[in-house]
Parts: structure tokens; C-alpha cells; sequence
């Protein structure tokens, strides 16, 4: 039997209409003024899309209007395509015709991206955020109620090889995730989530998910900055929040010792292992950070470290969470503890598949499991170590060497503020790791490759480290190893 | 696709072992401990199940054996009939004969009625919770997976007319009301549920299943006792209750003024109506009371108060959860506010349906909505007021009263402790309300049925006040308003 349940939103605020729903700098909705507008959203944007299509893609960052689109385009049960504004008009392109898009939303700081766009899409209607408010709005039929295995968003994704895929997220994957999320951390009145990261990327949309469900506001920012995230967080506003290394790194650099808040209960962080080194500090300093592991395909963490083992086991994302499970692979065998190996996941917070893809989708499942192609162990209580992502692990004279493993280091020497290696072809060894780094001050070269010998076995010694102003990262903040090469 | 978790006691001792899970007297358990009794007590009962039977019923009262069992036969995967240890041994054989159970267990204060039932039932095996302490254990496969689709327990229930009906509850089912509720009360580190009701009724089980979902301790009481209760309260060692408005009654009458712990979050107080006095009580002594809606058939709580509106909306069972859906019919039309009629429900949490009742089913269910048979209306706001059981509506001269609202009346009058009223035939008017009253000096009708003349409409002021020594309830403590006719 298929599982319904009410409309999320409209749900929302019914049970809770004056509770804070969005903050925005000064500005601040209800959850019953943001039921309002969304549903006077989706009545200007009912009849823009053809009737052969059930799709629309929203280019657009994190603002108010955005939220409202998003909210809007789920009365109407439209699924939600999220492009990613930093790619470029090609990348776009890509996205828009392998989804089948049947509209496009965009706004206004995107206009040159849409012109270049707008050129190879002469057929599909494309709206910016103002013209969209312009337009009179009808009294569509709003969804009463959201079917579970209903297709909700689609994200994409480039994986290790070949073409994007968009990755399917249902209303159940949304809902498992959120339930996932709060029997770990559980849920208190004063509660409310701080979203400096993209919503176009799974982390920021489980963001809003979280607080339609939960009845929780999200304290939303445009862009990410270490001086007002401070500022939010020491000031007994923000309770949680969803972060990456890099900016965790920036805030903990300027807040120094000032503790924050003691109401700040819960940092989530997420996109790639933490450095130990980092980990440190936030244990030395009392921030309660706990290393999560997800991806797009698993609807945000699937993993995450409790809040009773935050301290013994640092380093770990912990376990898998109530609705799901997570092994290791080595080959055909489960792997024993502490051996290395391919992690696949399960749970009903994971993607039925890629949109159009069986190739991909049946290289991706076995048995009801994901592949992740990412690598980790467990270790003998069954935390979860993540090792780094397969397609970033280098391979040198038939030995295996992560990248995280070497920026780990580079990252506790005083100098260095972000690291990133990656391996670059050499005839002698397939490849050798790079390393890149970003210091205020420049920093000497063989400084550094002193310091790593005297920390890492001579095959993990970078052969060459490269100063730069800035490391490659996406969207979502991560590190793109990928990208390190085009620096040297 | 059909939705799977892992096993849920095991996944909450593999994320949890050191948590408390259960407290009974002096005695605790982790998680951890009690998934290996668990395990444990499935190796001693696998192998009593006849092949062809897939059901077990337990005939046990509120101790930890009952919960080894309960959570033993679900790591086998064997659907649960929970048998009401009040029933006479001819009601128990019903409800055994109709379920095709294929295995008793009981506890031991229970030989007597079993040893009744023994000679009904030579061909289904019997075994006392000692016996089965004694058998060998076996390694049996522990269930991996819960499907949420598959049954996890049967409860009898039985409606206005005819026999008893077993409710089938999902795995689902108890996952969205357990969901449903966290998401209306919150979840704290600091949280425990003190369990004093029955966990064959759905009241206790679903205090056992989110003690597991959540990972937070039980504090299960063999029997309801006010002292203790009180004493429990007011030590800061529970968080959350479930209670009925009896219990309720005697726990203030005892406690007095004493305030308890701050720690004390929630009483949740459901099996019927609240009478008003008594929330009133609890809003002047600060007892956080939230009065809730539910039955077998919606797996505990549909509706419940939230915290913010717990006192401006006093006497109200709240909104639906967050999971769920509620309306009142007036024949085929949904009424209007304030306008009373028949309470439907619908969500992830309402039973599939009874077992090989498929006329009771058809007559049951709507387009997907449960017919509960109660009474109620919503106001303006949408708030869910119950007025009643459809069974025990009086109708007299034409005129519907409510045996609540006089019950409510006479409770508020300083002798009566306890109050029922049911409708006895009456020539002229078709039925007349009669009062029953508990109260701990003798009271003189009169004096009683002055009181009610003047706070009542004279239709239904009672015909006859009659004082008894105790008002006929079921286990779960409930006023079971059809037998007062047996005290006249």
C-alpha cells in the first residue's frame, strides 16, 4: 500500500501557524506566512509549465525567493530540478535537457548565465524571480497530501566518469533523512538551524526539510561568512548547524578562544573527512562538532557521530543512523574490522536511482545496496571511518595512498590554512600525490616537505608543494581534488 | 517498493549499548543487555511455533519477562496477539481461536485462567514464562530487517456491537506514531517514559517501541499505584507519562500541592476525554498536561495537544499529528467548525485493518479514512474537540447528551471522586441518563441531582444518582460506560 501523508507544509502551519519558520538578515516568516506565499507562489506558477512535463529547474541562490519557489513548485507536486549557479552555461545545458526540464526559474543575479542559456532553449519557458511576482495568480489545486515515493527533487551529480546523473530524492528519502537526523540529536523547543551552505546541494535542502517537519526555523544566508556565522553562533540564536571543513576552519581561525553559546548544541560537519588536527581544536575549544558522512544519493547524512561518542571517537562519522545501514566491502566479503574497503549503503533516505540511467543504476545496486565508491573501514565497536572518496585515491608503485591522509598533515603544520593532494601521473609510479596549499604567509617549499617526512612514510611525501591563493571546491564548499592539477 | 529498516532493538543497541532502556523497582537494563536477553529468549522460543503458525499471544502482565518475550518473538519475526490478562478464560479463547495463534506464553500469576484455557486448547502449546526460562537456547536467524508492511502485533478490540476484532499494527504503523509524537514533544537526552499502564494495550506497547526508537529508558510499573507514581514525578527521574483521567485524578489528589520536578515534561492523558475540573486543576498546579486522542486502530495517539497550545486550548485533544490527518462527517459532508459529528482518521499510523474481518473492514474504512465512531468537532482553528463514543451516546426525547459532559458535572462536585453516566431505557423519552459516583462518604442523591439542576439543561440532568463502591473499567483503566447499567 502506498504511503501518503499530509501535505508537509500546509501540515506545518496548521500544527504551528506562529512559529518562526525563516530568517533572513532582518526579516523573519511564520511558518503560517510562508504556507501563504507558497501557495500564492505556486498560483502564478501553475499554467507556466507545459502539460507534457512534470518537471521544473530553479536556478537560484540562497534568498527568500528561492525558498518560496522551491515551497511553491511542492503545492503544485512539480518536481524540483536544483542547478547549481556556479556551473557554466554548458554545464547547465547539460542538466536541463537530460531532466527533461519543462521550465526554468532563475534569479536576477543569474541573468547573464540565462541569456547565454536562453539561446539553446528557445522551446522551454524560462521566468526570472521578479517577472515571476509580477504575474497574477491563480487559485491552483494545492496537493493535499505528499505520496512517499513520489519524486520530490533531483540533484546531479558527476560521479567518478562520464556525463552527470541526476539523482532521484523522493519525499520518503527527505522524510527518512529528517527522522534519521533527530533520533540522533533529538529535537528541543528552542531549536533552530543555520544555512550557510548552497540549498541547490542536498546539504541546504534538507535544511528546509528539517524545519518544515520539525517546526523549526532555518536561519538562511546568502553566502557563507565566518564573521556573521560567528556572530549568529555566539549569540544563543542558532542551536544547529550544517557545515564544511573549510568553513569551519574560517570560523574557528576568527572566533579564536571566545567560546560560543553554550544554546549552540550541534555542528554538523559534513562533505569530506574532518582533519584531525581540525578536530582537535573543536574539542579543545568545546564545539560540538559531529563528522557526519553523506552524499546527494543518500539525502544528506547517513551517518553521523552521536552526541555520547562526539568526544571518544573523534575522527569516526560515527554509525549509521536508525533507518539505515551501512557495510564494508572488500570484493564479494564483508570486510572485517579495521580493513579497508568500498562503502555501500541502505535505507529508505537512499536514492531509487539515477533519473534515466539503468546502466549506471544497475553498475550502482546490489541486493537493495548503494555503492558509493567511497572508501573507510570500521573499526571494532562498528564506528565508521571514512577514508576518502575512490576516485580521489591515488595509487603510487602499487601502494594505496589518500589524499585526506597527507592534507591532514600539511594542515597541522602553523603555516598552512587549507590543503588539498591529489595524484598526478609519473612514469616511474603511475602517480605521486601534489600537494596545494593556501597560507597567509609564503611558505617555503622544502619547509614543508621536511615537515611531512618527518610524518608520513617517504611513498606519501608529496613529490612537489604548490602554494596558491585559493583551493578548487564546488558549491557545496568541498574540496574538488579533481580540479588541484589545473594549478600546477 | 516496500520500505525495510534495520531491526530495530538491535540497531538501538548497536548505537546505544550503554543507554538505560528499562528500570523496573530497583533494577536496570542497557541496551545492550536487553538486546541480548532479547536474542536469547528468541533462541528459547524458536522451534515452539508449529511450522504452519506464524502468530504467538502472550497472556502477561507489566514485568520485564513480558518485555524479554515481546521483544524475543519480533527477533523471530512472529506476529504478537497481546492478550487483555483480565479477560475470563472464554473471552481469552476467542480471541485465541480467531487469531490462529499457534503459541501461548504466560506469566506465572496467570496459572489459574490457564489452566481453564489448557483444556479448551490440547492442541496449541502452552508455556509459562518459567518453562520457557528453562528451556535450551537455540541460535536462531535474527531478523535483519523490519518491512514496515509486515505485522508486528495484534490487540482486540471490542467496538459497539458484536465480537471483539483483532487490530492488525504494522511495523509502520508504530514507526509513524512514534514519529508523530516526536515531532509533537520533542526528544531530550534527559527523557524517560513511565510506563503504568498495560503493554497489552496499545497505551504501554507504544511507550516499549519509542523507548527503542528514541533510546530513552522505560520506567515500566507492574500496577498503577499513586504514591509511587508521585514519588517517580517528583524526583525528576520521568520526563514523560502516559496516564488516563483516572489515574490522573488520584495522582493530584494524592501529591496535593506539592509541584513536581521541573524535569516532568509532559503527561500525556488519553482513554477518553479530560474531564475540564480536572485540567483545570492541572493548569493551576502547573502539571503539564496535553490531552491526547487515540485507539488500538491508530496505534496510540492521533491527535494531541501541542506544548504552546496546551493552555489556551484546554479540553481540546489538539491537531493531528504531524503524520496523520482528521475530519468530522455529518453523513457524507464534512462538517463545519464548531459543528459536532463522526471522526474519521487517516494516516501511516491507522491499522491496515482487522484480521479476516473483510465486512467490518468494508464497513471501517473510506477512501482510505478510518471511521472511528466517536464524536467530536473542531473549532475555528482547527482544534480537535472529542465529545464522546459513538457507543455511548444517549438519546433521549430526540435531544443527544453526552455522558462526558454530566460526568464532568459531577466530578465537580467536592464529595465525587469518580463519575459514569449511561443511558437506561425509559418508556416516555426512549433512554435517560443515570449517574454513577464514587465518593469516599456516603452522599445524598438529592444534594447531588440540586447540583446537577443547576449546571445542566434539565434533559440532562441524570434520573437517578447511584453511589457504588467502583465504576467498571478495562485495563487499561478506561470507564467502560455499557456495564454501569449492571449496578442499578
Amino acid at each position: 500500500m502506498e504511503t501518503t501523508t499530509p501535505n508537509w507544509l500546509q501540515k506545518r502551519a496548521d500544527l504551528s501557524p506562529e512559529r518562526t519558520a525563516l530568517i533572513f538578515n532582518d526579516q523573519t516568516w511564520t511558518f503560517g506566512e510562508i504556507f501563504e506565499i507558497a501557495a500564492k507562489t505556486a498560483g502564478k506558477i501553475a499554467g507556466l509549465l507545459p502539460g507534457s512535463s512534470r518537471r521544473a529547474a530553479i536556478l537560484m541562490n540562497n534568498t527568500p525567493e528561492t525558498v518560496w519557489v522551491i515551497y511553491g513548485l511542492w503545492q503544485l507536486g512539480i518536481e524540483t530540478v536544483f542547478l547549481n549557479c556556479r556551473l557554466t552555461a554548458s554545464e547547465l545545458l547539460y542538466q536541463i535537457k537530460d531532466s527533461e526540464t519543462g521550465l526554468i526559474i532563475y534569479d536576477c543575479s543569474l541573468t547573464d548565465t540565462v541569456n547565454e542559456l536562453s539561446k539553446a532553449l528557445a522551446d522551454i519557458p524560462i521566468i526570472s524571480v521578479n517577472e515571476l511576482a509580477e504575474r497574477p495568480a491563480s487559485e491552483p489545486a494545492i496537493r493535499k497530501e505528499f505520496a512517499l515515493a513520489d519524486v520530490c527533487s533531483i540533484m546531479y551529480t558527476s560521479g567518478t566518469t562520464g556525463k552527470p546523473k541526476g539523482v532521484l530524492q523522493t519525499y520518503g528519502n527527505h522524510w527518512w533523512s529528517a527522522a534519521g537526523s533527530v533520533l540522533n540529536i533529538g529535537l528541543q523547543e528552542n531549536d533552530s538551524w543555520l544555512c550557510a551552505v548552497p540549498v541547490f546541494h542536498i546539504s541546504g535542502l534538507s535544511i528546509l526539510m528539517r524545519s518544515i517537519i520539525y517546526g523549526i526555523p532555518v536561519i538562511l544566508m546568502e553566502k557563507f561568512d565566518e564573521k556573521t556565522v560567528n556572530r549568529l553562533l555566539s549569540s544563543g540564536q542558532v542551536t544547529i548547524m550544517s557545515a564544511v571543513t573549510s568553513m569551519i576552519s574560517r570560523m574557528l581561525a576568527k572566533q579564536g578562544d571566545q567560546p560560543y553559546h553554550p544554546a549552540f548544541r550541534c555542528l554538523l560537519a559534513g562533505g569530506g573527512p574532518v582533519p584531525k588536527p581540525l578536530l582537535d581544536i573543536c574539542k579543545e575549544r568545546k564545539v560540538p562538532v559531529f563528522q557526519t558522512y553523506g552524499m546527494t544519493e543518500t539525502s544528506s547524512q547517513i551517518a553521523t557521530l552521536s552526541p555520547e561518542d562526539s568526544l571518544k571517537k573523534l575522527g569516526s562519522a560515527g554509525k549509521p543512523l536508525f533507518p539505515s545501514q551501512l557495510k564494508i566491502m572488500t570484493g564479494e566479503k564483508e570486510a572485517k574490522p579495521l580493513e579497508e574497503g568500498e562503502i555501500f549503503v541502505k535505507g529508505p533516505n537512499v536514492t531509487p536511482g539515477y533519473l534515466n540511467r539503468d546502466e549506471a543504476n544497475a553498475a550502482s545496486f546490489k541486493d537493495g545496496w548503494f555503492s558509493t565508491g567511497d572508501l573507510g573501514f570500521k573499526d571494532e565497536e562498528g564506528f565508521v571511518y571514512i577514508l576518502d572518496r575512490r576516485s580521489d585515491l591515488i595509487i603510487s608503485g602499487g601502494e594505496n595512498i589518500y589524499p585526506a591522509e597527507i592534507e591532514e598533515i600539511l594542515l597541522s603544520h602553523e603555516e598552512v590554512s587549507e590543503a588539498g593532494v591529489t595524484g598526478i601521473p609519473d612514469e616511474k609510479w603511475g602517480h605521486v600525490p601534489y600537494g596545494f596549499i593556501v597560507a597567509e604567509k609564503p611558505v617555503k617549499e622544502d619547509e614543508i616537505l621536511a615537515f611531512c617526512r618527518e610524518r608520513l612514510a617517504s611513498y606519501k611525501v608529496p613529490k612537489r608543494i604548490i602554494q596558491v591563493k585559493q583551493l578548487p571546491r564546488n558549491g557545496a564548499n568541498k574540496l574538488m581534488r579533481r580540479l588541484l592539477s589545473k594549478l600546477i
